[in-house]
């Protein structure tokens, strides 16, 4: 069997570890495809060393089907399709004890704080999977875990159908968070410098503008009638970014930070207090966004496969990493399938 | 008949106009008491000048009784004690389109924006007149419009009764919404620098704070089991106070925005991410507010006396906003009862 294992800043090792039977609780998934996401770049980069415990097999959007169930595991059968909900909760902090199990004190974030899904054969606990409609194709299905995370967002921002949305960043979660509200009913605009970006959104429908070519909130203001956006959402990670979403709001506007802004950044409170705008976090997923998210991808409401910009094979990880940090491509997967010769 | 006239910075000129009957839907109230804000003392200082139409009769925060009836006003009597939710909408702006009435974009902000009740006697557009109980002291009464503003903050923040809420800051605001929080079964901690504020709010039962002796994060951890805290409500208006609040509260807490903050400030929006924080601008208050503050200062729930720290007469407005500015105070009436020789 073969993994993918993370050695140190920018280098990958193929290794072929022996991966025992799955223990009680535990059920092992013959993996087929692994997303790679910004976290996986920024461990790629060594930026996240003190964190990551090398060599390290790191991996968390996924999909596979059961190959073995450990002692306990029933309801499930091998040959089953599925994907894995990531998160291990502690149970007794704060944020468990509240029921927010999902930004548990202690997270365990499977595939950065344990062993991921960049690998054949892959032993997790039976309780993080997720079954998969028979049917849905396991690459598109790499993509549930960042469409929870899409769902999660839109659902921390109270959306309804009738509701005129903004999108600021349209990397890979700006364009489902966009495909999400979208579906759901409302009329969304995605703001993104990058001229391929708008291209991709377009291809889903999705309007995608300029704020260098044209004025984000002078637009807004002319589709809503004077009024402004009704949710923001802030994906982009720059300051701009977050000026722009807090002017664009209209009175009671609700702004949701998706983004990871590592320092903090000046925001104008005095339109929050004026406008009693609201912002809210958003953090990855909870179970109902995760299951939401499996049924938007198999009924094809979510535009999987073009969001596909390359799957490389399990020993062509770096490359896949330098495909990513190039820009140009949206979701990179590697094929973490067992080639049998 | 008498009225104070703001006619420049630092300047209030005692004048003898003639005030006319009420008109077709006014209603004629001789004023009892007039509060002091922030935002009266901010166009004491000149600050406002742009917007304030000299010579000026401002006031807000007010009690008074009918003393005639214009056409229409049915339903109101001669001698009925009285205060005033002192906002006019437009009516057809995108907030109150909404039903946001009270953040219209066209707010006329009665005693600013139009006449207000350091006089006498004072026609007002009888919808605007929120009805008192027969008993309740006119003093106190004339709390009921920052009292409106607390409950309306409270509101916003979505408190439930075992709540632990943080109030940053201890002005009359600050009091009132500890007051009010207090009231509906929230644990209350107040976070205040000046010696005096915190003996003030002591005196209201209210656990009251020197961030300077006592660290605040430690004190909220060691008394929510190591949670933080649910609430918190900004209301310095200082840096510090936004990080405070930022930092002390729990996964999914709720920071209402109370403060004018009229420079953009930093803000740890990676904290907002991290614990799924909530934020929540706060502004003025709605009707269902300002009758709740009728029935909480009538019922004896909000500390309307103790919060009157001095009484001055109409011609000695200037003096009552020296006492504002140098500190030490609470709050500052104006009586406004028509001397009779």
């Amino acid at each position: 069997m073969t993994a993918a294992t993370y050695t140190g800043a920018r280098t990958f090792t193929t290794a072929e570890p022996t991966v025992g039977p799955p223990g009680p609780g535990q059920v092992q998934i013959a993996v087929a495809y692994t997303g790679l996401c910004g976290t996986d770049l920024h461990i790629f980069h060594g930026d996240m060393d003190a964190r990551v415990t090398m060599p390290a097999v790191i991996g968390h959007e996924m999909s596979g089907t059961i190959a073995a169930i450990g002692e306990g595991g029933a309801g499930w059968s091998v040959g089953q399709p599925v994907t894995v909900m990531p998160t291990l909760s502690c149970g007794s902090c704060p944020a468990c004890r509240r029921g927010n199990t999902h930004i548990c004190h202690n997270l365990n974030f499977v595939g950065i704080d344990s062993e991921g899904s960049m690998q054949n054969s892959w032993n997790v606990p039976a309780d993080i999977l997720v079954a998969l409609p028979e049917g849905l194709a396991l690459d598109e299905a790499a993509l549930i875990e960042p469409t929870a995370v899409a769902v999660h967002d839109v659902r921390r921002s109270k959306l309804v159908a009738s509701d005129f949305v903004v999108v600021i960043g349209g990397g890979p979660v700006g364009q489902l968070i966009a495909s999400v509200a979208l579906q759901q009913g409302a009329r969304v605009v995605l703001v993104e410098l990058d001229p391929g970006r708008r291209e991709t959104a377009k291809g889903f429908g999705i309007i995608a503008i300029d704020p260098r070519e044209e004025n984000l909130v002078e637009y807004v203001l002319r589709e809503t009638d004077g009024a402004g956006a009704d949710v923001a959402f802030e994906v982009s990670g720059a300051a701009a970014g977050v000026n722009s979403a807090v002017e664009v709001l209209t009175t009671r506007g609700r702004l949701v930070m998706v983004a990871i802004h590592p320092k903090p950044k000046e925001i104008d409170l005095h339109r929050f207090f004026w406008r009693e705008l609201e912002m809210f976090g958003a953090r990855l997923y909870q179970r109902e966004d995760f299951e939401e998210a499996v049924r938007l991808v198999a009924n094809g409401a979510i535009p999987a496969r073009q969001l596909i910009s390359r799957v490389v094979a399990l020993q062509d990880v770096e490359e896949g990493f330098l495909s990513l940090e190039s820009g140009g491509v949206m979701k990179v997967l590697v094929d973490c399938r067992e080639v049998t010769a």
